[in-house]
């Protein structure tokens, strides 16, 4: 399989929104003022930077710059059993709503979170999520915002996320109304797998196609494995493919490009920036 | 989910196979000698330190020291598609299946391979591998010998085996008799796949359940991934259900214990091979 394919139409550049992540060594204002520079028009945000920013000034700053927010990572962590644990990630869960409001995007991120220390059981974990999901999704509808499941890598599932296939994803997110919650395609985390389509035709179907991601599969993987996600070109992921699937659907919305890779994050924010948005259009 | 289970009958110790690589540090008359005097009586071999000891010489060693072999690891690396490499390729897994005769095993693990330098067609990967099962399988049969499929964790995707769940591996056995292509189970691989456990029986079913191995899943991951392989009971594997799944089936075979992991090296031989021993009547 060559790539791009040759008898593919290449994407519309302007649905590439640069998840902040991927500029980490940019501030929030760097960030806004790179991106309007370079006709950029959306921009994925993290929590921690917002918050540490001030959210309403946050969201100031990008509509003032004219960026759309296309997401907020992240909510979740969902998976300890605890009350008090559990009571307090609820807590956090619905202020990561109000943020994701306040800055005007309707799609937040959950991570679901890993196995609490010691346990062993990860369909429990499973249900744990489903159990908050109930909780949180009417408060996401009130708020006008989608929470969207994020299937993790699953070398993730111990310590990070036990959702772990975009199938997991879909028979959570399929207990609840598909305005509240829905999933995220990231090609990094689903790349591998060969239920991949099917599960993308399926969350089309169902309008729980909530974001779409890209990010490539690169080796070797550093230790911890968290930061070694490639530039788009970099690695073995056929991008095209993954955005014909998902387009087919009837998918329209915005592609953001996540990379977390401390190579990128050492170089100049807006040589990384023109570099995404070339390899977007050529391989997206 | 307590470990282990309270209400669960406690593994046969006798079912024990200790795969050489788990006591890496231990030459192969080392590896004879020491599970000789703890009572173990089977191992997993490698295929480089056998050809280094000489192939006859190993399997006298094994007898005589009353071992069974119970797999030889590792064909496979099967998909790159040029004439040359392809060919020696399949030269090298038929002198596998000859080494896993002299030494007296019926099973022989293979790993996929991973993509070629530069290529992104996973689908393409894997029919490559199912084209070189189509030469092996009657080549194995001639010898009493079975392929016996690994699928790998979806980590080492790209750069190690294609195959990457057990659903995957039986979409490619099942074009194949039974006795020539099964699949191994390694909860390494496969803990966090809820597909796990239809595929087992699946696997049982049709009589492609050709090895079992056992091995913890721990994080943080090293570098590179490959040696991160935790000893029994430091993980989060809840090693008694997937026995239980696969005993189920009506799987009486040996179970092997494998792991990858610089720190077992570096202790005692002898040590490691009580405490696995120890591990594995408490939670396999």
């Amino acid at each position: 399989m060559s790539d791009p394919l040759p008898s593919s139409r290449p994407v519309r550049p302007s649905r590439l929104s640069v998840n902040q992540e991927t500029v980490k060594q940019w501030s929030l204002p760097e960030l806004a003022e790179g991106c309007a520079k370079e006709g950029i028009g959306s921009v994925g945000l993290w929590r921690a930077p917002v918050q540490e920013y001030g959210v309403e000034r946050a969201a100031r700053l990008m509509r003032d710059a004219g960026l759309t927010v296309t997401s907020l990572c992240r909510g979740g962590f969902l998976t300890d059993p605890s009350g008090a644990t559990r009571a307090r990630a609820l807590d956090d869960n619905r202020a990561a709503i109000d943020e994701a409001a306040v800055l005007g995007t309707d799609t937040l991120v959950l991570v679901s979170g890993g196995l609490p220390p010691g346990d062993k059981d990860l369909v429990g974990a499973r249900e744990r999520v489903a159990d908050a999901l109930a909780v949180l999704g009417p408060c996401a509808e009130e708020r006008g915002v989608r929470l969207a499941i994020e299937p993790l890598h699953p070398m993730f599932a111990s310590d990070r996320c036990v959702v772990s296939t975009l199938g997991q994803a879909l028979d959570l997110a399929e207990r609840f109304p598909a305005h509240q919650v829905g999933v995220v395609v990231d090609t990094y985390h689903v790349w591998w797998d060969d239920q991949a389509p099917t599960q993308i035709v399926r969350a089309g179907a169902g309008g729980r196609l909530h974001a779409f991601q890209l990010a490539d599969w690169i080796t070797p993987l550093p230790a911890g494995v968290l930061l070694g996600r490639g530039q788009l070109g970099d690695g073995c992921v056929h991008f095209r493919s993954f955005r014909e699937l998902v387009d087919a659907t009837g998918f329209t919305g915005p592609i953001e490009v996540e990379i977390f890779n401390e190579e990128l994050w050492s170089r100049d924010g807006t040589e990384v920036l023109r570099e995404t948005a070339e390899r977007f259009r050529t391989y997206a």
